[in-house]
């Protein structure tokens, strides 16, 4: 316990050094490692040095992992950025700690409706604006400024870290998997995995996540003519792709969200009575997040409903159309080729082979009997197993126990409606317990427009950062 | 019939001289008039401009109407081009023909798909390719042409002519109708009217056309958020402006592309049998017009209901969704407000306020049994008449025997499935017949890539255009 008694100690030199450590943001945002539009790549690769000296100045032993290279959608060959990873003590009684972030960030321009240059940190009412702010340099940046005080106070860890900071998490993390495969025997040691990188459930209560949903994407293709036709010319002669299109998107799902694709279902597990009850005392208000999304409506009139369909139940969305008429204002095009998109955010005990499965019987027998003499194919994008852990591990229980010494309450054990794929990527190759361990707020804006996170999440999320290092030991 | 004797004389001399009038078309293709492009008006302006030459060197009494100004997309207030205006004779005791052209062009780049340089006319095995050659600088230069062989073997005009070209038609006609009523006393004397600015049927027999279909064009706005929303965050809880305008763009039209909105089909014409055996005898080969669109079927098994279902029905078409995911690739999008688009061409006795009322009733109600939460819109954008002419009377006569002089048959009497405004305009402000007389071929892709004019249609289309000049008089 001689660690958790300098903890009030920790948290004063965090509040007193907390200027320093937005410098240190500051830093990050101003670098435009912005991963999906290559132009910026320079700036990614950047970012990972600069990331790499940071650690190197705390005397952590980091080093960059080359990754390899990608073509982008032009053709160019152009390299990944490396990653980062830093070893921080090898003391073998000690328990060691991964510790997962990214360093790249969404697109982001003045235009899109940012109030201010989102490549400049700039704090307004206790709100540090800024592209990355809160996904995910401020995370990344928290685990710094923890090392750096404790160093300064002298304090040793009481277990050993090791990083894996990315650059490409906002591109499907091209390169990590094989990398951390090509790497194994340097993460074979590790204990528990923690990944900052998702928000709090609402603007007030911290929360601890064990859960994620998975994700099936597919795309219905369905062409008419070897080109776009005049709807003049052709409108009543040719039988129409959109038609046709519009004809299947329709029947995928109903307007209380019932997934009309049979058997999907089926493979839901069956909520239990205990499950159940986990949802009760949930801090979630329905009405804030109703305002705060700015929606008209929601899919349950109770809370624990509602959370239930985001977290523990499928869902489908129609995301769009591509090769139809997009733009503003009327065109008369007849498309010749239109793509239709929709996902499904997959639960257990669902998995991607099953469902694509499924969907494609689906799709095929309802297109056979549309006797259509256009052309149809469907196929599927990327998919995603969805991710539970053991809340009541002892990963997560440090987690917890940190929080309540910063908040002075317990958290609440939340799951997310989103896929953060790299989650069971870690848990698979450690085969141990990796917790989601919040320090963002719901109203972050992560990945839209005037991204912020907040000071007082920033310097409490370092402290519950230093206190679960310390609740791990013990 | 002193003018008729002379036609092989001319027919010759137009023989003779087409290298000089494929030349003038070279000039004119080489102006990148795009009206649609803001940053193009110049060229627009200067195409005004050398055609009102080219008519000044014949001797026509040419000048040019200020139409005003137009705003851009961008917020910029740009001149419009002005409509070159030319009077040719004004003698009371002979018919005045009032020819219309326009002399702007759609957008071509030569990476749309294009196989030489869209904005220079170049010939391959007797095609002239470049952007306008047949849509409409073509047609246009084979009046100024006729005109100019007529000069030099000494033949005066036996009717008065007056050329009404604009170069905004790929935009709307904006400003034209307006600049028409400003002056209107100067065509209040026109006795028939000329245009030529659509396509053969087929790629083989001339044709003159008799009818067009209007159009109606309709937005249907839902929108369930302030912002785009993340599937994985909101997917189940939100219900999802799609999935509502998918039921609800679903229900507009079946598959045998029967409109399914109550009370279309009554206002339709009945199809009497004298009507229906025009259609017997039309030049059309199914399997050609089949392959040249490179559709995978056609919407009837008969050329005379192909035909019908083109000319003479109605039909909708869904042209695509705004606000939606577009792009290539995948993105887990919910969109907060989508805009479906849809238009229907509308025939006798269809009129738009009719049609608009039907529309904006049945989407109304059906909105109404949806029960969604969310918000619905549903607007119309431009509207516009069918036209109808009677191809028994002496303007369609004259082009007729015009038509057969060169080509020794008589054309098929066509209508179009397409929608030209101004021709119902013209029709309206001069009270007095139209035609349309087209020059260039079905396959011809004006609006597309690779647009071209044969040269064996521009030299015969002269001579359409010299005999019909003699036969109107005659």
């Amino acid at each position: 316990m001689a660690h958790l008694e300098r903890l009030p100690e920790v948290f004063k030199a965090i509040d007193e050094q907390q200027e320093e450590f937005i410098e240190l943001l500051r830093e990050a945002v101003e670098i435009k490692s912005v991963s999906g539009d290559p132009s910026r790549r320079g700036d990614c690769i950047r970012m990972s040095e600069w990331t790499r000296d940071q650690l190197k100045a705390l005397g952590i032993d980091a080093s960059l992992w080359d990754l390899g290279t990608e073509k982008t959608p032009s053709g160019e060959t152009i390299p990944l950025p490396p990653a980062v990873f830093g070893v921080h003590g090898r003391d073998k009684a000690k328990k060691t700690l991964l510790v997962y972030g990214h360093l790249d960030v969404q697109p982001a321009e003045k235009e899109d409706g940012w109030h201010t240059d989102p490549f400049k940190l700039i704090e307004k009412d206790g709100k540090l604006y800024g592209r990355g702010s809160t996904d995910d340099k401020g995370p990344v940046i928290a685990w710094i400024a923890v090392l750096k005080v404790l160093q300064r106070l002298g304090i040793d860890l009481p277990i050993n870290l090791k990083f894996v900071l990315e650059c490409m998490e906002e591109s499907n993390s091209i390169g990590l998997e094989d990398g951390l495969k090509r790497n194994i025997d340097k993460i074979s040691d590790v204990t528990y995995s923690c990944i900052s990188d998702n928000y709090w459930l609402g603007k007030n209560k911290p929360c601890l996540t064990y859960g994620l949903r998975g994700i099936c994407y597919y795309f219905i293709e369905i062409s008419c003519a070897r080109q776009d036709m005049h709807s003049g010319v052709c409108g009543g002669s040719v039988p129409e792709a959109m038609t046709d299109l519009i004809w299947i998107m329709n029947q995928l799902v109903d307007i209380n969200g019932k997934i009309l694709i049979p058997g999907i279902e089926d493979l839901v597990a069956p909520l239990t009575k205990e499950e159940d009850e986990t949802y009760e005392n949930i801090d979630f208000c329905m009405e804030t997040f109703k305002n705060d999304m700015g929606v008209h409506g929601l899919m349950a009139s109770e809370m624990k409903k509602l959370l239930q369909n985001r977290w523990r139940f499928p869902s489908l969305s129609l995301h769009g159309i591509e090769g139809a008429f997009s733009q503003p204002g009327s065109k008369t095009v007849i498309p010749a080729k239109v793509t239709g998109k929709f996902s499904i955010r997959i639960v257990p005990d669902m998995t991607p082979e099953k469902i694509d499965q499924l969907v494609f019987d689906y799709l095929n027998k309802l297109w056979a009997s549309r006797g259509s003499p256009n052309k149809f194919k469907v196929h599927g994008g990327h998919g995603g197993k969805p991710w539970l852990a053991d809340y009541r591990d002892p990963n997560f229980s440090a987690g917890s126990r940190a929080i309540e010494r910063v908040f002075g309450i317990a958290p609440d054990f939340t799951r997310e409606g989103g896929s953060i794929p790299i989650t069971l990527t870690i848990q698979e190759l450690t085969g141990k317990s990796v917790v989601l361990l919040p320090i963002g707020a719901a109203d972050d804006m992560a990945h839209s427009q005037n991204e912020k996170l907040n000071r007082e999440n920033f310097v409490k999320g370092m402290k519950v950062l230093a206190a679960y290092i310390f609740e791990l030991a013990a």
